[in-house]
């Protein structure tokens, strides 16, 4: 399947709509209005209608959108179909707390090594996974591991990713309060904590 | 001080250019343009003109905006300026993960009380902190703690929330992979880990 350009804000979207409607179909539903799901997920139908037409679905009046057939276009453009291996990098608490976490697999990663930098660490078991050096980093080509995943320090960041771009990584999520630089053809994704914390004082009373 | 209504995605952009006008100040600068701001913080010149010039910075041409007032504008805005008391409500990995978290103190968010169902946590020593049976969240309003961080399972977020509001909890950082229905007047910031990752691999390349 071909689509046109989607743009970000919109992707950014669709795994909450999938969300949605994984939930509405265990509840056995077979169709869905934009305002059902709307209010399901929380986001305007206006905006639900418009982000779906990027991809050429518009539903029926009075009847709204094939569960089934939706989903499965979601996943198809998200390119969740297929799972991916992923390294885990810094297997400090952050790091166990993400090998712990079962979102990953649901969407098709699977954390296949694990690696940091602190000689106590390397060859101790992580989750059921050998911590490695990350002088072995370079092995992650050779094994097909494409993807990778920040839970370093802010000031090993850096360095990390150059060593994972080399090693012929395409995609990131860093956990690293930083900015990572990378060439054009890898994409990061930033899970900045600090930064959302930070303005939730804005919204509260003065104390 | 009071300014006119800022726009959240501006207030979303205030920490990041905290954050860069930190680092600047530690490197000496005692001033700095738009442009060099952009450049360090990986956004937009024009766009951050425009977002200071909500709170009335407007910056002196040739020269741009004075470090230290900038700093002090920027944390006055999102009252950064004060220690607030949190709960923690969740010792399990990810509790444990955020329990370590340097960046919470640093936006002057104190970690003073831990909360689990488990029985067999409750009474243990997290991070130094005694875990609390959760049916003690009540006590929060007499201790005066009136901020929560959930990272307890999706299924049990909303009982959750519920108990916090009726303690008399304004500001919420909800780890769990749901919505959260809360009265007006509490604010729920919610860091959804899996929809972060979920549109990742949109952006690689078939494998």
């Amino acid at each position: 399947m071909r689509y046109r350009k989607i743009p970000d804000e919109s992707i950014r979207r669709l795994p909450i709509y999938l969300r949605g409607l994984l939930l509405l179909s265990e509840q056995g539903a077979r169709s869905v209005s934009s305002h059902k799901l709307a209010q399901r997920v929380h986001l305007n139908p206006h905006q639900i209608r418009k982000d779906f037409s990027y991809f050429g679905a518009f539903g029926t009046p009075g009847v709204g959108y094939t569960v089934a057939t939706l989903t499965k276009q979601i996943r198809a453009i998200l390119k969740l179909g297929v799972t991916r291996k992923a390294a885990l990098v810094g297997a400090g608490r952050l790091g166990s707390a993400l090998l712990g976490y079962p979102g990953f697999r649901m969407y098709g990663f699977e954390i296949a090594a694990v690696f940091d930098n602190n000689p106590k660490k390397i060859g101790k078991k992580f989750g059921g996974i050998t911590i490695e050096n990350t002088s072995r980093l370079k092995t992650l080509k050779s094994r097909k591991i494409g993807l990778a995943i920040i839970a370093t320090p802010a000031q090993a960041a850096q360095e990390t990713v150059d060593r994972l771009v080399d090693a012929g990584i395409s995609g990131i999520l860093n956990f690293a309060p930083r900015h990572l630089a990378v060439p054009k053809k890898v994409k990061v994704i930033t899970i900045d904590i600090a930064m959302e914390f930070a303005r939730l004082p804005y919204y509260l009373p003065a104390s």
